[in-house]
C-alpha cells in the first residue's frame, strides 16, 4: 500500500461564479441501493447542491467490487475497484459498503488524510465508534452518520445539536421498518409471524435471511448509537440487551389490542440515577401514545428531554431514496464546513456515565398465564408477586375482560384441596407497576413452580406509560 | 449612543481544564417566561453546558425594562436596563424581548460587532428576516432561531441542514398550540369556540387577547419562516394568505368527524411548478394522517421531501422550559462555532422562486350547503361545479351518510317547477378534487345565486390527502 498523499487543499469561499469555483471532491465507496441513488443525485442535482454549499460538488469516483456489473445511471468511467486510491483523491468520502472491513480501514485512511467522512454504517459505528471518532477528532475532520439511524429521519443532528442545551432522559425508537411492518400486519391483518415475514420479503422490506431484523440485531446497533448520542457516553452494541420478535404470536398481538396496547419492537435508551442502559425488545405501547400510530415500515424516534419534554421524529427508515437524502444532507454540511474551515460537532462523550447491566432495567410488565380455574388461585399468584416486591396494576381474568378487579379475592382455597387434572383452566392477564427485570424474572420462575399454574403464556414489557 | 466597541477576542480551543478556559460571554435580552428559564439553565447547568461547548458559558447580564421587578432565580446584579451596553460586552446575544423595536436595533448592533445572535422572535424574522440575515452574513456571525418556530421541536436545523441535500415540496404545520388545543376541545368535548378559548385562557395557553392565535397571525409568521427555509426563497408574513379559526363552529367540527376528517389550523408552505406559496387556514385532515393524531396544545410539522418522503416532527410548541431548550441548543451551537472559528449555515435564499398570490393555491374543498329537498337539485348543483371546472370526489346528502353516490341523479326537475317557501331542506356535503382557489370562489358565488340553494353553510379546505 503506498503512503497516503497529503490532503488536497481545502477550497476557500469565493466570489467567483459557482461553476468556476474549486469543486469539493466527493468519493463514493459502494454502489448498492443507496450508493447508486447518491451517485445519481450528485450527478443530476449538482448545480443545485453546489448553490447550497457555495462550491460545486464533484463526484470523483465510485469504488465497487465488481467492475463488470452495470450501475444504473453511473458512468462506467467513474467506477473503480481501487478504493484506496479513490479515497486518496477526495475531500469527502462517503462510505456505503457496510460491514466492518474494508469499510473501517478506508474510513480511517480518509480521516488520517483530513478528509471528511459520511457513513451509513450502523454496524461499524455500534461496534467501533470510539476508534472512528478519535481518528476524526485527531484530524479535526467531520464524521457524520445521519443515515445510520432511522434512514431519512433527521435524528442524529437534532440530538447532537438541537438538544445540546438540554438533558435527554429517555429514547424510545421504532428503528427497524421490517419488524414494524411485520407487527403491523399481524395486528391489522391477523397474520401470524411467519406469513407476515414472508409478505415483508415479497415486498422487499425483509432480506431472504431476516435474522438481522427479526432477532433485533439491526435495532440493537441503532440503540447503541442513539444511547451514545443522547447520553454523551460510549455505548457499544455488545452492551445492548437484545430480544427480537421471533417469539411473538398472533395471540400476543391480539391480547395487546384487547388490553389497550399495540406491540412494537422498541430500541430503548434510558438514563437512571445509576447510569445509562440500552435495550431492544418487543413492548406493549398504549394505543394513545404517538409511537402506537407508527404504521407499516415507517420509523419513529420518541425522545423525552428534561426541558423540551416529549419529542417525536417520524419518517421512512430505509430505502434507497430516503437514505440517500440523509447521506446528501451530511455531504452538504461536511462540504460547507470545509469551505468555512470549521468542523461539525465532534463525538460528545464527556459524561461517560456507567452503562448498566440489562437486569437493572425497571419497567412495567404484562404477564399472561393459565391457571387452574378454582377459588383462591388469584390470591396465590398475587402472593408470589408480592413476595418478590412486584406490585400489581391490573388483573384481567379469562376472556371476560370486565373492569379490573381487586387482587385480593373473597375466599381462599379449602385446606388440602388436590389439583384435578381435568379441571377447567382460567387465563390471567396481570399488568404490573414498574419492577426490576431481575425481580420479575424471579417472580416468573416462582410462578412456574406454583402448583395451580398451568403455563406462563407470555411475559411482555410495557413502555411509554 | 457611543460607537460600538470592536468585537471581543474569540476564545480558542484549549487543553486547559474547562473552568480555566476563556468563557463564552452570553447576554440575555428580556427576562419573561422563556428568558428567566434560559437564565436559570445557564446559571445552574453551566459546567455541563461548558463540557458540550468546550469552554464555560458565562451569563454576563440580563437586560430588562423594569429593574425593580424581581426575576425568579436571576441574581439582581446581573440585571441591567442598558441593553446596548450589555450587547457590547457579549460573544452571544440571546434576544427574547419579542416585537420589532428595540429588538431589531439591538440584534443589528450585536451582529455589527461580530457577536452571534440567537432569537425566538418570529414576528421580527417574518417581517424583516432579510435585513437580519444580510447583517449576519456581512459579519460572518451566526443568526439562529430554532425557538421561533414550533417551540422545542427541532425543525429549523433539520430543514436547514439535514434536508440540505434534498428538495422540500410541501410543509404542513400545526404550529400554534393554542388553536390546536381549542380545536381539539371542540372535537373531543363538543365545546363551542368561545368556551374552548375561555378554557385555553384559564389554562394559560391563550392570552387575554387571543387575536394573535385565533386569527392566525402567529401561525402566519411561522409559515413565512418555514417557507423561506424550505424553499431557499425569501417569504415575508405579508405574502402569507391568512384565515384563522374564528369562523369555525361545532357543526364544522362535527361534520369533519362524520366525514372522516379532523379540523386543524395548518400553516402550509408549498412549491408548485410556478413558484412557492404560504398560507394559514383551518383545514380538514384525514383521520389516518399523522397530523390528525396531534392532540391538545402540541405542535407538529409534516414535511414532504422529494428524496426523504414524508417526515414529521412533533413536540411542545410553547412554554418556558421547552422554548428555553431550543434557545440553549442554539446557544451551544453558536458557542461551538465561535470556538472553532466556523459559522453555522447562513440564510439560504439562492433559489429565489416567485412567491405566488393566494388565489393560485390548488386544494381539495369540502362545501356544505342547504338546498331545497326536491328532485334534480343535485344535478343543478353538480352542473355549477362542472361549469367552473371543479370536479366532484364525493357527495353526501342530508344526515343519512350512506355510501357516496354518483353525482348524476336519475331524474331531472319538472320544467317550470316553482320554489316552495315551506318545502323541506336537504343538506349536501360535497368534497371536490383539487381545484384552484379562484375557481372554487367563483363556484361558491354561482351556487349562492342558484335558486334552490338556501345557504352555503361552510367551505373548508382538505389537506394531507
Amino acid at each position: 500500500m503506498p503512503a497516503a498523499a497529503s490532503p488536497p487543499a481545502v477550497p476557500a469561499p469565493s466570489d467567483a461564479p459557482l461553476h468556476e469555483r474549486t469543486p469539493v471532491r466527493v468519493a463514493l465507496l459502494g454502489c448498492g441501493v443507496v450508493g447508486s441513488q447518491v451517485a445519481n443525485l450528485l450527478l443530476e442535482q449538482s448545480p443545485d447542491l453546489g448553490a447550497r454549499v457555495g462550491a460545486p460538488l464533484q463526484l470523483v469516483g465510485v469504488a465497487v467490487r465488481d467492475l463488470t456489473r452495470p450501475r444504473d445511471g453511473v458512468p462506467a468511467e467513474l467506477l473503480t475497484d481501487d478504493a484506496e486510491a479513490l479515497v486518496d483523491t477526495a475531500d469527502i468520502v462517503v462510505e456505503l459498503m457496510g460491514g466492518i472491513e474494508p469499510a473501517r480501514g478506508l474510513i480511517l485512511r480518509a480521516l488520517a488524510r483530513g478528509a471528511s467522512v459520511v457513513t451509513a454504517n450502523k454496524q461499524l459505528l455500534a461496534e467501533q465508534g470510539p476508534v472512528l471518532f478519535e481518528a476524526a477528532d485527531a484530524a479535526r475532520a467531520d464524521l457524520s452518520f445521519e443515515a445510520a439511524v432511522a434512514g431519512a429521519i433527521p435524528i442524529v443532528r437534532p440530538v447532537r445539536e438541537s438538544l445540546a442545551g438540554d438533558q435527554v432522559n429517555r429514547v424510545l425508537g421504532i428503528v427497524n421498518g421490517t419488524t414494524n411492518y411485520v407487527l403491523d400486519e399481524m395486528t391489522t391483518q391477523g397474520m401470524d409471524l411467519d406469513d407476515a415475514v414472508k409478505r415483508a420479503q415479497e415486498l422487499g422490506y425483509a432480506e431472504a435471511d431476516p435474522t438481522a431484523d427479526v432477532d433485533g440485531f439491526d435495532a440493537a446497533a441503532k440503540a447503541a448509537i442513539l444511547a451514545s448520542l443522547a447520553f454523551h457516553t460510549r455505548v457499544s452494541i455488545h452492551q445492548v440487551a437484545r430480544e427480537g420478535i421471533r417469539g411473538i404470536t398472533s395471540d400476543d398481538v391480539d391480547w395487546a389490542r384487547r388490553t389497550g396496547y399495540v406491540l412494537k419492537l422498541l430500541a430503548i435508551a434510558e438514563r437512571t440515577g445509576e447510569g445509562v442502559a440500552a435495550r431492544v425488545h418487543p413492548a406493549l405501547v398504549p394505543t394513545d401514545h404517538p409511537l402506537a400510530a407508527v404504521r407499516g415500515a415507517f420509523n419513529a424516534v420518541f425522545v423525552e428531554a428534561e426541558g423540551a419534554g416529549p419529542l417525536m421524529f417520524y419518517g421512512q427508515g430505509a430505502g434507497g431514496r430516503p437514505t440517500a437524502s440523509a447521506v446528501l444532507g451530511d455531504v452538504v454540511s461536511a462540504a460547507r464546513d470545509r469551505l468555512i474551515g470549521g468542523k461539525g460537532p465532534q463525538e460528545s462523550a464527556y459524561a461517560s456515565l456507567p452503562v448498566l447491566p440489562s437486569d437493572a432495567a425497571v419497567t412495567r410488565y404484562q404477564v399472561r398465564l393459565e391457571v387452574a380455574d378454582r377459588t383462591g388461585v388469584l390470591a396465590q399468584v398475587a402472593g408470589v408477586l408480592a413476595e418478590h416486591g412486584v406490585s400489581i396494576d391490573t388483573v384481567r381474568q379469562s376472556e371476560a375482560l370486565t373492569a379490573p378487579f381487586e387482587a385480593e379475592p373473597a375466599s381462599e382455597p379449602a385446606p388440602g384441596a388436590v389439583p384435578d387434572e381435568g379441571e377447567p383452566v382460567a387465563r390471567l392477564v396481570i399488568t404490573t407497576h414498574a419492577a426490576r427485570e431481575a425481580s420479575l424474572a424471579a417472580t416468573v420462575a416462582a410462578l412456574e413452580g406454583l402448583e395451580p399454574v398451568r403455563q406462563i403464556t407470555s411475559v411482555l414489557r410495557v413502555e411509554g406509560v
